[in-house]
């Protein structure tokens, strides 16, 4: 790389890691500028990130409220747009949802380097982005510890893994009864043990479900049989995740709990650039780390979600629309927490599955398991 | 690698690591084929091992009790011959102590892959090895379960770390006052918890000198300096070594103490072949993994090692030999436990080192170190 500066766009940039990769370019000016940014609703903040890093390209949602800025030059361009324009090195994928899948597909087709911190991109339409990457030589660099840690085990290693060991905090109701969950408040659920992020992938962490939609993106990302890769509860969230191989060796890759180092991986990769403000373990207070297996039993969407992607096709698609909407219910106390993933299943068994989908197939696929959990949640259709 | 059979000529056939490489070559007969056996005293197993493998070299030290064998052609090779014969790929070198310097200096002047067991060969010529193996393209792979797990975790890396944290078990006595250390027997010290090895290097475990000797290595092999060179106690020694990058992110190598890995490793590099025999990690019986700084003031050997390494020139040949003349005595109970790094203490202190020097000059240094402890121990020059 060396001074050449990359030019990302932020796609997503007022969320949790739209503002995180912003504070990593911060730190590393020297190799990266920030040439778009792209926000839904929050346009105070994208006002500010705008004043701030004068991007040329910027899309907002909100038409109504338009942010508030001085910018000397910039062009409006629509997500799409902004992920495959010329100029753009990098598309960092932070938008949540399937909002994130058009652009992503867009940023593939131009051959871009994508850093993917949207999930739904690879859970619902893994086929067709990884095709469409592999056709166009884009690179899809994930923004995600566990992904991010498999990535960097496998780097160098000549052959295929045996096994990726995905790790997973365990979140707040590790070793909770089945009686314990039902009864969970949302403020409990949303008090993540060792993580901080957005209020949806909190509650898919204590559900387990988060894990679950990373197995089906390790599947995507590595070309690995679900089979092939297991979950192991690690409640320190220090091993991010491990890679075994062909003679019994294991590579783990280690960190406190921070995406601002999946991020700048994501970004500087092949290359590591020194940055002071990521830290660094301290080894005098870590003393121990533990790992358990998963209780797949009193945590359902574990098992909802790695039979979804053996079910291919568009079982994840309904799998994410599904929990999104159950979770909101839960969000906004309507239904329990463990009524997630009573829904969730349901949603799937009722589920007429289309094998080797289109976008719009996947979409309306979701549309269907939304209204599916909708009707009910509201009794219409039990 | 392909279908070529790689040659590999084991140098210290009969001891533990000589074993079980020839363990690791049965099991991956269609990779590797031994084109050399060369033992010490242990004629009879040497005998077998020649039956077994039909070698075209041989060596034995001990000429007054010939092994009795049955080989259809075979040469009879200086160990310094069958390391540096065009026809042999890799030089397993598996002697033990300063015999293995002539020998490994052979292979590297050969431009072979060494597979490097001695410690001695690094920790005492170091500056003359290493430059060797540069000026003459050889590839030093270590046999060590540490600092195979640095080159593991280095591997695909583009630039240098920041930090390599090797790992120890702590030995038997890890929480030992200096009291109770000073009454340890030979039987409690040569108990190892996690790892079966010869005694010398049990021994070296136990008072935390071997773990001095690998950071010495480690300096060597990996060009770090060692202010850069961590080590941290970690009793259950799964995680063989870490490494530390600039961007804070840690890489780990992990498996059962087990050194049919690191040597088969050294032998694939840099692929990994699938080995049924190496067994797998099981995290359900694993469960937890802790971390502590080692206690210095206790186990003074450790920075004893570390002192001499900063020291260099010929200080960590009389390190290397003061341990081993000290364990010596130890062994056959002539000494305390607590007097090893006493003695290795004082012979450092006594020594008039020499910068960058020859082979000759380490080992005038290993001789005077040698005499100055049997002195020290007889009383003659306290």
């Amino acid at each position: 790389m060396g001074n050449i500066v990359k030019q990302v766009a932020v796609l997503g940039s007022t969320g949790s890691i739209g503002r995180q990769t912003l504070e990593v370019v911060r730190a590393l000016l020297h190799h990266f500028s920030v040439i778009g940014l792209a926000a839904g609703k929050n346009t105070n903040l994208l006002a500010r990130q705008i004043n701030q890093f004068q991007p040329r390209f910027v899309y907002y949602q909100d038409e109504k409220t338009p942010p508030q800025f001085t910018a000397a030059e910039y062009e409006f361009l629509s997500l799409e747009e902004m992920a495959s324009h010329p100029e753009v090195d990098i598309v960092v994928m932070a938008t949540s949802g399937k909002w994130g899948l058009s652009p992503t597909l867009a940023a593939v087709k131009a051959g871009k380097r994508v850093a993917l911190a949207n999930k739904e991109s690879l859970v619902m339409a893994g086929e067709i982005i990884t095709k469409e990457a592999k056709l166009n030589g884009a690179q899809i660099m994930p923004i995600d510890s566990e992904h991010s840690a498999i990535w960097q085990c496998l780097e160098g290693e000549t052959q295929k893994p045996t096994q990726l060991i995905l790790t997973a905090s365990g979140g707040p109701f590790l070793h909770y009864s089945p009686v314990q969950l039902s009864e969970v408040t949302v403020e409990q659920a949303l008090r993540h043990p060792s993580w901080r992020m957005g209020r949806k992938v909190t509650i898919d962490s204590a559900t387990l479900m988060n894990k679950g939609l990373e197995v089906i993106e390790a599947h995507w990302l590595f070309d690995m049989h679900l089979d092939h890769i297991k979950v192991l509860i690690h409640p320190q969230s220090i091993v991010h995740s491990m890679v075994e191989f062909s003679d019994g060796s294991i590579k783990a890759q280690l960190s406190y709990p921070d995406m601002r180092l999946p991020i700048q991986y994501a970004l500087s990769y092949p290359e590591r650039l020194p940055n002071p403000q990521l830290p660094r373990l301290d080894w005098e207070s870590i003393k121990k780390l533990t790992f358990e297996l998963p209780d797949l039993d009193t945590f359902p969407c574990l098992k909802l979600a790695i039979e979804a992607g053996r079910g291919e096709g568009t079982y994840p698609a309904v799998l994410c629309a599904a929990d999104e909407t159950a979770v909101e219910f839960f969000l906004s106390k309507r239904i329990k927490f463990t009524d997630i993933a009573r829904l969730v299943g349901q949603a799937l068994e009722g589920h007429q599955a289309i094998a080797h989908p289109t976008l719009e197939e996947i979409l309306a696929a979701d549309s269907w398991a939304r209204e599916k959990v909708r009707r009910m949640v509201s009794g219409d259709n039990p």
